[in-house]
């Protein structure tokens, strides 16, 4: 059943098809089987890193460099009789995969496959999780051999990975190369697990809700709130940190490291308690988030501004604002949320909104995630997992096309909402190309406020607004806009946003890696911001950079949770010595 | 269809025919549906406490008595069409309900009933969790309403409930009653949760499986081992205390309390950090183990003896008794884990056994709990809530009939195992009525050993037995047995076991509550330490006591997860004013 004009309705009949014609090694055939505007996204099985392969010509060429060497079988198809898409499993040399697979008018449109394990090596999770008695060392308890492991972690034991970074990402990675075996250190600047959360400024909560954020292994109790207010996950990933026994170094600062090309490891500086400590991991992991240092404009005549000025991470509350006349410079998710608290706490805040903003109702952003994550996709058997795989199976051409549609959508359905804002003067976009919020997110990480509150206000009128206006200069009272007016001010909030991750390249390593490394985040959309080339993946997130042993894990709880679970399997093949090597197409 | 001589196969055909007889309070016809051999269990559905009803008299009774007052209604059956066997749900004027029936012959054998939430109150939980925004208190964090909350509990404001105990009972009690919202202060002597754990001997795991372990609301994650290590386990429990935000006063000693019937209030005194604090909680919870203090048994010659003599609570290692003697009395769980320990550290140790001790092969009381609580039943759908259901669904008097059969095969099964105990000098029992392991739980908590690797050691001598010897005096070196012998020893460790659990209110309230309330744990059945009559359900606990105000929580994980739901429940009745009696069919 090779033949490439039959009519594969199904995804049964598709796979047959395909798996029948890379048996016989057709890889015409098989390419034949792709749509002309398909993207085959891979996370490890075929390509041994993250790269999307668009239409069939791409995909040939995979195929013709690969498939010996991955060697896919044991096809099986997770779907309903007459269903266009769904799940796939199979397994190459390396290990146990997955797939997931939607049909157009019988041929491909995204095609999707990732390794999940590897051979021999397995997570001891489930079935395979450990005894707990003292099967190994007949005198040693837990408590012991964990005491022994942490007395000479960092000292006489190197880890075989540093994670920079004990947030969500540096615990959820942590997390997973402690169940899979992989010796690692975290190292962080605050003093507890969570503190990264809790030192923010105080109404903050998450905007995205409860069923997208689970951190892996642990999930939120169902009595969690939708939104997570900043100490309460703090406290959680304290917990977290807990339960899942990492090995944290807390109060520890990253001050420097190389990587020596003759014993293929880093050397690292670390300062401990006062202490410099020197550290040789093979590989580091930068879980520092996806942004880089606060900044913050030089206006001219700052210095001579008497009242109050700081960037918006440095904000904690509007209590100490009483009866004083704030300014917010910026309009997105910090400027918003801090203004909100000076509006609770009975001052009327002005915004400087420089630029348009993309703003979205919290009640759409949970609408539009409900079919993938929420209390009904739950009950209707849809983990968290499952809806991760989901979501990380569409390529992210085919995203940018379907999040214009919904952006259309939400135009039209939110239409007095953003009439609001816009006769109080605000200006709204929904990026350049209207492919709203999430491309935004991942092609600079900036630019919107998800609402929880701030929109009403700027409505009506309890958050001034100044829009369109740059700021010229500062006087010793206030500011100079770019229309000539002056704004008298007793303390001044930047909500300026952040730099980029690979500004902590050069901070913490080096500029000659920061440079070889290249951009870190955005996906060469072409958008200011995220210059191309088109690179159809995250740029050098969760997968190997050109720089051995330096890798980058970071944004949003989803993403943490998800490429985590990739990232912690690439190092795991590298401490198991396993062979494996990156496909480079060009 | 209210035939009562119609055949009901199935339990849809006699779901029909019981309802419609509650319909038109046609009580005998509904009573005849039930075997002669019948068993009732509810829990607070129908009779606002814990009871069973055993046989169609007794059930004609409670219908008679209850039917009006309870209101059922709304039944609906969770079964497959020809099923005998299966699930309801139903609501009463309290609130919704669930139950569980099973047929013998068109009659219910087993007919399980609990309520399972309050109307109009029910747990912000899932779709009704709350949002975490700001939404009550424009001006107040997270963290400051917990400061806040924190800050006047125990001092201006009282605690709806005071648990005494801050161990896994205590601590999943404080769980319920925080997420259903129910002002409660914990009280512990230990520095940090878990340190009941911690504090104990080295090797100590529990001895049941992960899956039969979970805490509510945060189950341990998948990579959780099977046996969980103490200290491992202290670890989760302090986490856990975390993440569900617990009021905890810990290094705390609760050292008196006494019921003032005018005021419907307990005053408590408690000493923390070394002040005295009178508490005013409505209700007190003893969460204090399901055992009493440590027993040691007062030998005539005990202060002759030269070397150290402890109770098996104060044994930590066996590290201490290098190249020394130690004899250890007792030969149930603590006396096996204490020698295994020291035979671990190069030690050979005596057990002395007055009494035959029940052992169950620990991969045989793996097997035993694989259909409930297992990796393959997780797989299968049966999630631990499910498991917990069934498991409570069967009346005590047919769980005897039942085990008696299980152990009737564990007898065969593992002979030769029994065989190589028994031929190395060990005396086996199986309970006086060969009921087994789970039946001496309920009835006295002692008696036995779930073998973690206790049992090869004594098969093969590792661990010396003196079997059926008493102690007869013990001298400066040693002691002399009833058979005559003398034993020497450097040290003796009483793996004696502790008293029962109302030890602790005469102790902490007064003698004359203690009397009132009676014997705490135990069922009736009858035999030693569980004197008659017949209760069919465990004594005084999870449900009102003869004390206002005063409540028993404990056991082992499974049942402080399971009944710590329906305990919180009955407080939050109270604590909403909610009028419901409890049913004394006597």
């Amino acid at each position: 059943m090779t033949d490439e004009k039959a009519d594969h309705k199904t995804i049964h009949q598709w796979m047959d098809a395909y798996t029948n014609a890379l048996e016989k090694k057709e890889i015409a055939v098989a390419s034949a089987l792709f749509d002309d505007n398909s993207g085959w996204r891979d996370i490890l099985a075929f390509s041994w890193t993250i790269q999307t392969f668009e239409g069939p010509g791409a995909i040939e060429k995979l195929l013709t460099d690969r498939l010996a060497q991955v060697n896919p079988r044991g096809w099986t198809v997770d779907a309903e009789p007459d269903a266009t898409e769904g799940g796939l499993s199979f397994e190459t040399d390396l290990g146990p995969c997955k797939g997931y697979i939607r049909l157009n008018k019988g041929k491909a449109l995204t095609f999707f496959t990732t390794l999940e394990d590897l051979h021999g090596h397995e997570q001891p999770i489930g079935k395979r999780r450990p005894s707990g008695l003292f099967d190994d060392d007949k005198t040693q308890s837990w408590l012991d051999r964990r005491e022994a492991e942490q007395a000479v972690l960092g000292h006489q034991d190197q880890p075989f990975v540093l994670v920079v970074g004990g947030g969500q990402g540096g615990l959820a990675l942590g997390a997973r190369l402690k169940v899979n075996g992989v010796p690692a250190l975290i190292v962080d600047r605050h003093k507890r697990s969570g503190d990264e959360w809790r030192s923010r400024y105080k109404s903050l909560t998450l905007h995205d809700p409860v069923w997208y954020d689970h951190m892996p292994y642990i999930p939120f109790p169902e009595n969690w709130p939708v939104f997570t207010p900043k100490d309460q996950l703090g406290d959680f990933l304290e917990a977290y940190a807990q339960i899942m026994d990492l090995n944290i170094w807390n109060e520890t600062e990253f001050t420097g490291g190389s990587f020596d090309a003759d014993t293929q490891r880093w050397t690292v500086t670390v300062v401990r308690n006062g202490e410099t400590i020197a550290l040789h991991p093979v590989h580091i992991v930068m879980a520092v988030g996806n942004a880089g240092f606060p900044a913050q404009p030089d206006f001219p005549g700052a210095a001579d501004f008497t009242g109050d000025q700081y960037h918006s991470s440095a904000f904690t509350s509007g209590e100490q604002f009483t009866g004083k006349n704030v300014v917010v410079i910026g309009a997105n998710n910090s400027a918003h949320d801090i203004c909100s608290d000076l509006v609770n706490h009975g001052i009327k805040p002005t915004m400087i909104q420089r630029s348009s903003t993309l703003v979205l109702r919290g009640s759409t952003n949970s609408k539009m995630a409900r079919p993938l994550y929420s209390e009904e996709a739950v009950e209707q058997g849809l983990t968290t997992e499952k809806a991760d795989y989901l979501n990380a199976s569409v390529p992210l051409r085919m995203s940018e096309q379907h999040q214009k549609q919904i952006w259309n959508q939400i135009a039209i359905s939110d239409a007095d909402f953003y009439k609001s804002l816009t006769d109080a003067g605000f200006q709204i976009d929904f990026g350049v190309d209207g492919t709203g919020l999430f491309m935004k997110y991942l092609r600079t990480a900036s630019g919107y406020y998800i609402d929880v509150g701030g929109a009403a206000m700027v409505a009506d009128g309890r958050i001034a607004i100044k829009s369109g206006v740059a700021v010229e200069r500062l006087t010793s009272k206030g500011l100079i806009l770019s229309d000539g007016s002056h704004l008298d001010a007793d303390a001044i909030i930047y909500a300026t946003g952040f730099g980029s991750m690979e500004q902590w390249v050069e901070r913490l390593i080096s500029k000659d890696v920061a440079e070889k490394i290249g951009p870190c985040w955005g996906y060469g959309s072409g958008v200011e911001g995220d210059s191309g080339p088109w690179e159809g993946e995250i740029r050098n997130m969760w997968k190997p950079t050109k720089q051995t042993g330096l890798w980058f894990h970071g944004g949003n709880l989803q993403q943490s949770r998800f490429y985590s679970h990739y990232l912690a399997l690439q190092l795991k093949a590298r401490f198991k010595n396993i062979d494996a090597d990156i496909y480079q197409p060009n």
